[in-house]
């Protein structure tokens, strides 16, 4: 039996989720809500359980909802996609990844991720034979420049990045993204923009997106997540958008991964975004005020807090406490004796930073799961 | 921009589609049906719009729909595959397909397939860095013993097999399945079993699966789809049978392409299988009754019909009425002139066969619906 990925076992999600569920531990590891979908949208889905919308949807996404994703774009970012040649939809944000860098990655090719990153970009690039070059951000989650600059050779062919961050909740400014744009431009290099949190940015920042310049954009597929930003993360549902020439590659690789996704879904989120625009714009605040009281209920901790300016989650420093173990074994310990499934964020480096002392929490929760979390970390003296 | 597929454009199914619905034809080429599918499943799916189902699913897909599908294999093929180890859930039997070639194939394998094969197999291979060897069926659609061994080479990775076999509708033996075994035995050569149709065998022939040879099934990766033995395509879920160790190859892949199916979804499959276990059984007499239905309403036609023992499709010897048409030429002519949008099957090959006067039509369709396409193909001379 060949093994085309030796370095890789099951995933960080799928274990500590099934150590939570064994242990009986407060689940903070994997990204997802443990509080209520819209209401609406479960009517919505409800009322596509009918006759008549229970076979395949088109390869690129259901009409109506490629228009909802574009009339997003337009409110934001001033400029409206071409539902017919620039939106797609996929199952799932992580699907749209893996066909995006199937699409573009040659054998030999080099991709440029940014460490701490997301832990399926290195393995999808290696399936397309590719290599990904790992840049490490300096220690505020930022991009080093220069860094970046040195690390492109003439094999690359994509930089990967992802902002608001997953792990750290960084976020980029659009000052970046031109910076960005000034350094590739000379090269045939495209980008992956993982914006999968795009609507979860806090402290009044502005998302600062590859589709806000006209010039990245171009250059860009920008990815987003119906899963994340409505709720729903069961639901699996994503969506690219990118310039015609780009949809293209994409979608002939998209349509021999899943050729579609499912049509109840697709419909129920169309209407939804139709019907609801309030639930985007109170996306921020809703999930600020969750990071604000975890934080708050977490001052009496022995934690240090990293600022979180995006995504679901806040990075705990706890060098203060059992600065003994790695990130790995702090989180094994942390469910084991006290009830909190957390994800060490090492698993998301090449070379992981020496002492470097930090897991990640989500708190896409209840405020009484956030309570309870808080109380038996508050505990840890 | 690299292209990865130079050859291939968008998919005769996409295509065939948006050209039914542009002209207003009777949509007989993509495989899917056009009646209701069971109230009690759509109800099952209404059931899960509540609160606390709308979260990912486990990355292997939820226990009781593995469950499900293993109970389904203990009763036909009477051993009990394993839960944890042995079955996983997909996002589409598409989707279960490309990981399995992504898994296994690497840069200068070879894998066999048999002409007219689904037009997912290559690109998937191709993707992979492999390349497919494409050995054609004999006239009759079954496989020539004698041209497979010839086509092994020490290259030789997977060899992918589809019975019920679409687009001709031909039927595997058991006999067959043994002599596949003992001409793979002596090499390292894993198989591909797409058996998306194992229900729907028809003419009192029992479905030989993969999964009915022990020592076949060791080696094999058997696809099934949910979409089609559930009349919901729209729903994208397929699972997958194979060996722990094949599978947790497929596993570490998977993670990576897709992570998870739809939870609502598995809920709602997962439930109806339990309480309706009468629909797969009378699902091969449903379609039977549908197959005969459409060969006895286009006897007066001037096509001539080849038999077809399984899926749902049928194919059409057109010789008699345009021999000057090429297949391609033929489905463009029947769906702008007579309203009836079909599948060239010189699609499903690598070389189209000389002479070869055969389009594919889908009887998955309404008793209606059936006779409406039959006036249309009787008016033809
Ligand atoms: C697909 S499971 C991972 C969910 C997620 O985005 C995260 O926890 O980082
Ligand atoms: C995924 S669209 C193709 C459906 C199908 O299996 C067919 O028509 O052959």
């Amino acid at each position: 039996l060949p093994n085309k990925l030796p370095t890789i076992g099951t995933s960080i999600f799928t274990r500590m989720t099934q150590l939570a569920q064994q242990t009986e531990a407060l689940n903070l590891s994997q990204g997802f809500p443990d509080f209520d979908s819209p209401p609406q949208l479960l009517e919505a889905l409800k009322g596509y359980t009918s006759q008549g919308f229970q076979q395949y949807a088109l390869m690129q996404g259901l009409p109506a909802l490629r228009e909802q994703v574009a009339l997003t774009i337009q409110q934001r970012y001033g400029w409206l996609p071409d539902t017919a040649t620039e939106v797609a939809i996929t199952p799932g944000a992580t699907a749209a990844i893996f066909c995006v860098i199937q699409a573009l990655v040659q054998a030999g090719d080099e991709v440029i991720v940014f460490d701490p990153c997301y832990d399926s970009y290195d393995p999808a690039t290696r399936l397309a034979g590719g290599m990904c070059i790992h840049v490490p951000l300096q220690s505020d989650f930022s991009i080093d420049w220069q860094r970046f600059k040195a690390a492109i050779s003439d094999k690359t062919r994509l930089v990967i990045i992802n902002f608001p961050h997953n792990p750290s909740g960084a976020v980029i400014t659009l000052q970046d993204l031109k910076t960005l744009y000034d350094i590739i431009e000379p090269y045939n290099i495209l980008v992956l923009s993982d914006e999968v949190y795009e609507y979860l940015v806090f402290d009044g920042l502005m998302h600062a997106s590859v589709l806000g310049l006209p010039e990245l954009a171009a250059r860009s597929f920008m990815i987003g997540s119906f899963g994340k930003t409505f709720h729903v993360t069961g639901w699996k549902t994503g969506y690219v958008v990118a310039a015609p020439e780009l949809m293209q590659a994409f979608l002939k690789v998209h349509q021999y991964v899943n050729f579609c996704g499912v049509t109840p879904i697709q419909h129920a989120l169309a209407d939804f975004m139709q019907q609801h625009p309030e639930h985007i714009n109170q996306l921020a605040s809703f999930y600020q005020a969750k990071r604000d009281l975890f934080c708050q209920l977490l001052q009496p901790s022995a934690f240090k807090l990293l600022p979180s300016r995006g995504t679901y989650f806040q990075l705990l420093d706890y060098s203060a406490i059992r600065n003994d173990l790695d990130d790995v074994q702090m989180s094994q310990w942390l469910v084991h004796e006290h009830g909190i499934a957390s994800i060490p964020i090492s698993v998301f480096y090449e070379k992981p930073v020496e002492g470097q002392r930090l897991i990640r929490l989500c708190f896409a929760k209840t405020e009484a799961t956030l309570q309870q979390a808080a109380q038996r970390l508050c505990q840890i003296a």
